[in-house]
Order: C-alpha cells, then structure tokens, then sequence
C-alpha cells in the first residue's frame, strides 16, 4: 500500500510531465529518460527508446531529429521544472531567510523526488555538445542568481554574513543536487524532510 | 608557466599513483581512469585502454582478468587515498571543531584536486555489480563514521548542536563530493580555497 507522503511523490513526477504535448512526444521522452538513466546516453539506444514508448524506430523521427534533441530536451525540461518550483515556493515569502528557506526546500526535495530526472539531468550534461548547452546553462545561471540575489539581501539587511557569496550559493545548491548522486527513497527519508534539513543547514551556513 | 599552487597539485596527483606497483599496473589504472572519464564504463573498450597504455589488449590480461577489475581498482584507490587524507588531516588536531575542519577542508580540496578520479568514484560507483561493492561500501562507512564520531564528540561537549547527525554528515559530504558534478579548475578556484571555504561553511552547520 502506498503512503500518503508516496502517493503526493507519484502525483508531483506525474504533473511535471502532464503538459508536454502531443502524448506521443511525452511518452518518448519518458522513454528516452528511463533509457540514458539505465545505460546513460552514449549507449542508449533509439531502437530501445522506441521500444520503451512502444513505436517503431521511425516513428521516434517524426517528433526528435535524434537522440541527442531527446537528451537536450529531457534535460531542458528538467531545469524549467527546478526554476518553476523554486519561483513559486518563493513567491509567497517576503523576508530574505523565509525566501532562502522556502528555496533551499524546493530545490533539495524536487531532486530527491525526481531522483531519475535529476541524475540525467546532473550528470549527463557532459553529453551535450556546446552548441547546444547555451539556453541550459541560461536556465543555470537563472537558478543560481535567485539565491545569490537573496543572500546580497540578507547580507544588506545584516541578517545575513556571507564571506563569499558565489562560493556559497554552489555550496547550497550542492547539497540538492548531490542528492541526485546518493538519494534512494527506500532510506526511509522522505524528499519533503530532507528540503526541510537543507533549508536549515543552508540558513546556518549564512548566520 | 605553473603556479606554484599548480606545481604542488600536480605532484600531488602524481604522489597518489607512485605507490601502485607494478608499474605496468599503474600505467593501466591510469589508462582505465581516463578512458572511464572520458567515455563512461560501458562504452570504454579494453582495447582503447591498452592503447592509452601503449600495450597490446593481451597484456592487459596479464594484470588484471577483465575491465571490469580495473573499474574496481580505480574506485578503491580513490576511496583509499580519501581516507588517507581525512585521517592524516586529523591526526594533528585534538579539538572537534579543529578536527571537522581539517576533515572538511582534506576532503573537499581532494576532490577538487582529483577531479578526474573524483568523477569516477562517484559517479561510475553504479557501474560495479553487488558482489564487487563489499570493500568499497565499508570504506566509505568509515569515511562517514569519521566525520559522525567528530559531531558527536562536539555535541558532548556542548559546542556543536546537532539536529540530525546522518543527515549533517551527508551534508558535509556532499559539499566535497559534489565538486566531482562541476568544479572545473580554470574557474579560478584553488582546491585549497575550496576545501579552507567549505570547512567554514560546516562548522556554521554546526552552530
């Protein structure tokens, strides 16, 4: 029996991917997630992948050029989803430590939640070629400047002492990310408790 | 022309190796690291990895049965030399507070000095089979039961406070750990900058 704390888990990795249209797009790129998460890029197929989403090989072409549109977009789509989530989970809070928070718990437990996403996301980037790493890395910087902007506030405030900011937003931001390296649900750690001990230790880190 | 810091990065890399004997074991382990860095485990070919060698893919055999032992080996040095250098860090300080940071600070500017081994004893850790991970799984328990054992004993004294030990001591980790994901040395960062920045950042955890 699943766990009202797995069911909500199930819901959220659901509704990340619910709006990429037209269906068969999406399941493809689930396909295409499943695939370089189990083999990585360089040895995943697009036979398998097309297997996975239960088409032809041809079919695949009629919606990515090739494998590498499927990674860039998978992982486009996982940096869009950190940004969204982090915005929101900030909008609602005023005071600098309430956003860096509110931030820090949204970023951590999105990547222990979607563990698979995550590590593609994370790790596979090495795979894309330059061309094609110009709107992601825009996407990174994005995220990394909503904190640093936080920090600069609070250090402005007084509430905050910082000795180096972009050292420490890297710092914060691995604690998430890394999550991606070593997280496994069946821990017995859920992904909303360990946002709340990063936001902790990441309000810590800037007293 | 190298900085001294350069220097003294290089020859510490170089230290790390000089031990492994033969030395055309040596030479074969650091062909391994860098196709495995370069290609990933699956797609590295024993081939390529002689040829970096400059051996034939025959005398690879006569030192180690299959790729797969040299990926083991890689992993294992990386953990040894960690280890190594946490407890050599250590051995001069009797304070808790004294001892996280020289902890923290040998653990993190390892990792960023040995990017290269770094990223695959992180991240290619998945690619060794259960039965292989035995060793690799307790050295990394006395990794962490290092730092721990350090939370506790400032605990006790009263001048750490502590919510969740496991869970600041995967903290702490991943700080140094995650430097593997994206610590390029051309950003202008020096792993001991690192490594002095992120022994700060957790004794503040710590607070």
């Amino acid at each position: 029996m699943l766990s009202g704390m797995s069911r909500r888990n199930g819901q959220l990795q659901r509704a990340l991917w619910a709006r990429v249209e037209p269906e068969r797009s999406r399941r493809l790129l689930l396909a295409a997630l499943d695939a370089f998460a189990d083999h990585g890029f360089e040895v995943a197929t697009t036979r398998d992948i097309a297997r996975r989403a239960g088409m032809s090989p041809a079919a695949v072409y009629v919606h990515f050029s090739s494998k590498l549109d499927l990674l860039e977009e998978v992982i486009r789509i996982g940096h869009e989803a950190v940004l969204e989530e982090t915005q929101a989970a900030m909008r609602d809070q005023t005071e600098p430590a309430a956003r860096v928070a509110a931030f820090v718990m949204a970023f951590s437990s999105w990547h222990a939640r979607h563990g698979k996403l995550a590590r593609v996301t994370q790790h596979q980037l090495g795979s894309l070629p330059p061309d094609r790493l110009g709107a992601i890395r825009a996407l990174r910087r994005t995220i990394e400047r909503q904190l640093s902007a936080e920090l600069e506030a609070g250090m402005a405030t007084g509430e905050f002492h910082v000795d180096d900011v972009q050292g420490t937003v890297f710092a914060i931001l691995s604690l998430g990310a890394d999550l991606a390296r070593w997280y496994a649900p069946d821990r017995g750690r859920e992904p909303d408790s360990i946002g709340r001990l990063h936001a902790d230790l990441a309000l810590r880190m800037l007293a």
